[in-house]
């Protein structure tokens, strides 16, 4: 507390990420990060905006980072998306803070489920944002009939956050249709692991914003690099909240980087798949030793033992170098949330576990 | 305009940077950037952090980035500053604008001079913050005893921009003292091109708040890279708001290329020397062709001709293939603010203007 402060950041509780542990040879399965390595093309090109001793670096990006939008727009060509509908920031994190700020910020509250990424309420202190939280089933499933209060926009990450459950495109679409006034940010941070992308809706619903990052399917979380795609109107107002808060939010090496990233559909292609072959096995894996496992199209699952606590369990992998996340939350405080490694490092995981409860 | 958008964002006039034209051999002299380029033991780290084919960039960055504050300690050594002391963001424009958030959003006024960096009103209009201009003298000239009405804060560019006139440390100290119940944030951007830097002061004045960046004086514009150095009860409020927007604001490459660039004080010092000697020469070279160049202790000057109206200059200088930057302000409509660049760049300039005026 200081008398410097504005009053606003006395009353702030910061999000707290995953541990990033700087021990090496750990067995890291607590923040969602890709096991393979990205593309070799994004590193090529990252190493070719090197050249000339760097001289590009003492150079301003380009603000507006059309190259990024250009190839973001030719990911999804399928949809027909133009870089008018594409907005970029340093991370899929710094996009959501100016979604809230810039169109979240009306007079009802904005909804979201009771159990979802934890960041949304700390956004939501930050902008003095109203909100409501509504429960998920008890098989953590979204009821799109649930979202029909007034409201000042709904935001839903799909697959969700930390339980790894889809809500279908059609149930998306409903969500959309019975919410025409409101603004819907559907994040997709781990769509690519088996979901469908609502970027297929954007050009028949005025009121929808997706949110992308490439730190978990293109294996980029080092570099910061998030989006949004929705129509022009959207994308205008986080336009002029990032020129009012950081015109280059986005550095050369993480636009070089990402650009060509988003053009290697093929490394793209094999990881992702390779990651939810590992998924299926490590569910099956963990069934076999009595895990209770949601369904997820997520890189990460959320398995709870009917017998074991999971704040102990995850203490106990911790001691053998193995990291899972584990919150102390009503509702999950019996879930671990894995997330997907390379099958070797689930292979250890489960494993450590067999020993572990079955010595 | 739309009813989507938060009503915040209908009141914004964003900050417009220089351009960032991408036709190539043009002289550039309008965005303050370094005409050297950066460090070659940074861009050897760099490399270094993209070995193994760049696998370390599939996970997240330490969110603390420990080692670059570190290292900022290191370069402030000095005056016995510690990591505690240190925060650091994705360009010096992100942590103003954290720092405004966080440290100037009070009951009182936030002041600043009436001609100084046009982002500070767009920060305040983002954050709501009331805020009063103060008159700089006829010749820019900052009076120290105009900053005594009740203030919820004072924010100050030294040296100032877009004039490059400097602000001596006895004065900012004076500044301080007489008001010690306001944060005074000194934006020193252009401090390493002959100004003395506040941090010295860090330790006697709790409310004083000094932001740097790499862009200038590092020659690393493009990779985004600022910081605060203060008392750490400033520093912790800048890091809740940062925790509550964007928990990992650096990628893992700012942050390598970042300390290596701090570590070489020699290319630092004999970049910025050069610099400086290519502005004594340009003030002079300008002055002959009868031009008025205010003292600059920055790595631009600000100048006059008292024959030619200085928007016809920049159209003129333009269409030869020369940017400099014209601001249609009050009081500042005849000035010219042109980057130092190379010997060779400020010749090309000096030329073209003799040319024009004197043909």
């Amino acid at each position: 507390m200081s008398r410097f402060w504005s009053p606003l950041v006395h009353r702030l509780t910061p999000y707290v990420p995953g541990e990033q542990p700087k021990l090496t040879k750990l067995v890291k399965l607590n923040t969602n990060e890709n096991p393979y390595p990205p593309s070799p093309i994004a590193i090529a090109a990252l190493r070719g905006e090197l050249a000339d001793g760097g001289d590009s670096l003492r150079l301003y990006p380009d603000p507006e980072a059309d190259r990024l939008k250009q190839a973001i727009a030719a990911h999804f060509a399928r949809f027909t998306i133009d870089t008018g509908q594409v907005f970029v920031g340093n991370g899929s994190d710094e996009v959501l803070a100016h979604a809230f700020m810039a169109l979240l910020q009306h007079d009802q509250p904005v909804l979201f489920p009771d159990i979802t990424y934890s960041f949304y309420p700390v956004y939501c202190a930050l902008y003095g944002i109203a909100y409501r939280t509504v429960p998920l089933g008890d098989d953590f499933s979204l009821q799109v009939d649930d979202y029909r209060p007034p409201n000042g926009g709904i935001v839903l990450a799909n697959p969700n956050a930390p339980t790894g459950r889809l809500l279908r495109l059609a149930d998306v679409q409903r969500l959309l249709a019975g919410n025409p006034d409101s603004v819907v940010v559907v994040d997709e941070a781990y769509v690519d692991f088996g979901g469908e992308t609502a970027v297929a809706l954007v050009g028949q619903h005025a009121n929808l914003l997706v949110v992308q990052t490439l730190s978990k399917s293109h294996a980029l979380a080092g570099l910061r690099v998030g989006y949004a795609i929705g129509q022009c109107e959207l994308i205008a107002a986080l336009a002029r909240v990032k020129n009012s808060f950081n015109s280059y939010p986005l550095d050369r090496l993480a636009i070089a980087g990402a650009v060509a990233a988003l053009a290697d559909e093929e490394h793209f292609t094999s990881t992702r798949q390779a990651i939810m072959r590992s998924r299926e096995g490590l569910s099956r894996a963990l069934g076999e030793l009595a895990f209770e496992v949601l369904p997820s199209a997520a890189n990460f699952i959320f398995a709870r033992h009917p017998q074991h606590d999971a704040a102990a369990l995850a203490a106990r992998l911790r001691q053998r170098g193995i990291i899972v996340r584990h919150f102390a939350l009503p509702r999950i405080d019996q879930y671990l949330r894995i997330s997907i490694g390379t099958d070797e490092q689930c292979a250890v995981l489960v494993n450590a576990l067999r020993e572990m409860l079955y010595g």
